[in-house]
């Protein structure tokens, strides 16, 4: 579809599986944990719940590693009826640690987009989650020399966004948000009249899935980040 | 001590026991967590091994809360060589997670302070931990109208404070920071050549404490925030 881009001043960046690997780590880390509590129940309901305790903690924990071991210890307990080891505990804290200490994977054509599109547009960096953790992989992705903010958010909702772009002085009208998720990088940004690209990744949490009838149509979705060079000045 | 004042245009505030109420209920929730443990250690041992267990957290878990409930979850397994029982480990999460929806407390004089110092000096906060937390205790303070910017660091060292004046384009002359920690929120500070009050709180976690040879004498040191009013138009 059509979208005009050439007011865009300022663009967005999503962070965790839209610049590198996230919810891939998640995704492994689930496994094991499920292997590990492979005496209690079937792989289903230790996946499903997980995912109910994660949403039940969401409001107190938010987003991040941290939060999600803590559902871990928490779902262990419930699914195994408190009898699941306290060496499995611990092992359930060892995966978390991993987790926070992996080595950041960029997505492919990251470094090529952002060389290219540095100093034509002032590129900014929007996540949520743990900002510690943010920070690090930021750090550890080598990407920070293109960046000219970086914010990390406690939620991608409308209001967040809104007050973001008033404190740094942005105008929505040249405003690009680019992100794999459309419930967190297209949809808010679409409602408060910015513009917005979706750039899918193979695997989406099921917390940032979007109900068909929330679709929209007004964004562009490309295929790899790399296809944006075609629609922005390089 | 004589400090001058009369440049000062931008007052950045310490949020946990400068505005309101922190150390002590991790202090409390400490006892709690000893008293639980209390067939395997005495009290002195357990408090410092969850201290030293914090610290060896810290860099991958960084300030706030849920590191805090972790590292709880960690020594009680090592304290009780892993016999402490499943319910304790419930127990444990259950502390953490009353710490994080325990009320906010304001300390004295704050409103008072805060409702003077507005329109007569821009101010910010200026918090280190976790994201979701200081953003939650910064709404339930009511406080969030006196601020025109809340800023919150994964830490409060020379480069974090620094990197933030030029972010938010505020001279280190123009710069007054106020809070309870010497060695986060005045050292700093004062290395970069700002101004700094020192509000102390009755308890200070040992983490925040400075070496006698490390104390500094150009800074103002109140016995509460209401003090300030001496010194600044209001």
């Amino acid at each position: 579809m059509e979208v005009d881009f050439t007011n865009i001043k300022v663009i967005g960046f999503d962070a965790d599986d839209t610049l590198w690997v996230n919810e891939t780590y998640f995704r492994e880390t689930e496994e094991k944990f499920a292997e590990l509590l492979e005496d209690y129940e079937t792989k289903n309901k230790i996946d499903q719940e997980l995912f109910k305790m994660e949403m039940d903690n969401l409001d107190i924990y938010g987003y991040g590693i941290k939060g999600f071991m803590l559902s871990m210890i928490e779902s262990a307990m419930d699914l195994s009826n408190n009898k699941v080891s306290q060496e499995t505990i611990g092992k359930i804290l060892d995966l978390g640690k991993k987790m926070i200490s992996h080595p950041v994977e960029l997505l492919d054509g990251v470094e090529e987009v952002l060389s290219k599109l540095v100093g034509k547009y002032r590129l900014i960096v929007l996540t949520k989650g743990d900002l510690l953790d943010q920070e690090r992989k930021l750090k550890k992705s080598g990407l920070s020399q293109y960046f000219h903010h970086v914010e990390v958010l406690s939620d991608k909702k409308e209001i967040n966004y809104r007050n973001l772009l008033e404190h740094l002085n942005i105008d929505v009208s040249e405003f690009l948000m680019i992100g794999n998720s459309l419930k967190s990088d297209v949809l808010p940004i679409l409602n408060i009249g910015a513009k917005a690209v979706h750039v899918p990744f193979h695997t989406t949490w099921a917390h940032e899935l979007v109900a068909e009838d929330e679709m929209v149509n007004n964004h562009l979705k490309l295929n790899g980040l790399k296809d944006i060079l075609k629609y922005l000045d390089n």
